[in-house]
């Protein structure tokens, strides 16, 4: 994708400051991070987010993942670390090239993730689960 | 473990909406969601987050969420849909059975996910990036 500032980053047409790179992933600091370490890990193929990544890549983005965090957390002293991938624009995804946050944690950072959670009746929860999984059973 | 929440659910010992269950992994609905259809995933052994988990079910972990995503995202009508994993107390894990989120979301449903993004400097974003490789290359 030409006009992808992810894909320029990939073909490093544009600078960025990479952490970690191999044949099909690339991870680069955010120049906007919540906290300092905030990370992006990127496909090296342009795929717009998690619905469109196929098998091969699936298979070894919780890998790829789980090495990356361990790298940040402790390169950052962090003491807990946020994954957060934003699907769609609605979802707050800024860039369409998938993306996973990782965000290193400190002890009372004054982060808060989450907002207006809500308690639904026992009904409200089953007849959502009947919706998933007639879904999942198509 | 005897006292985990969700090893409970594992062991349906206690009740929750599943969605999803397979011979390693089970889906639920969160029951106090950020929005409609939020759900949970979860290994059904124990382990406390995203650091523990072995390589076996780090490998499935990405399709596990992408078809569950989709369902989600389907039988919900939303518009995107986040994935996210909080690891450790100080960012936000409250159970420690490793679980990742599945959030639907819809068009100005008021959610904003992170406050505080910060600018560093380039020479900041350059000794972070000396650390992280740093480590990785242990």
């Amino acid at each position: 994708m030409l006009d992808c500032i992810f894909c320029k980053i990939v073909r490093k047409e544009i600078p960025a400051e990479i952490v970690y790179e191999t044949e099909h992933w690339l991870a680069f600091l955010d120049i906007k991070p919540v906290n300092p370490g905030h990370t992006l890990l990127v496909p090296k193929t342009h795929f717009e987010n998690l619905f469109d990544l196929p098998a091969e890549r699936l298979a070894e983005f919780g890998g790829v993942a789980q090495k990356l965090a361990r790298a940040v957390k402790m390169a950052t002293n962090a003491a807990g670390l946020n994954l957060g991938m934003n699907n769609g624009r609605s979802a707050g995804q800024l860039i369409d090239h998938a993306h996973l946050h990782l965000i290193p944690r400190f002890e009372n950072d004054g982060h808060r993730h989450w907002h207006g959670q809500t308690t639904p009746t026992k009904n409200e929860l089953m007849e959502m689960k009947e919706k998933i999984l007639a879904v999942l059973s198509e």
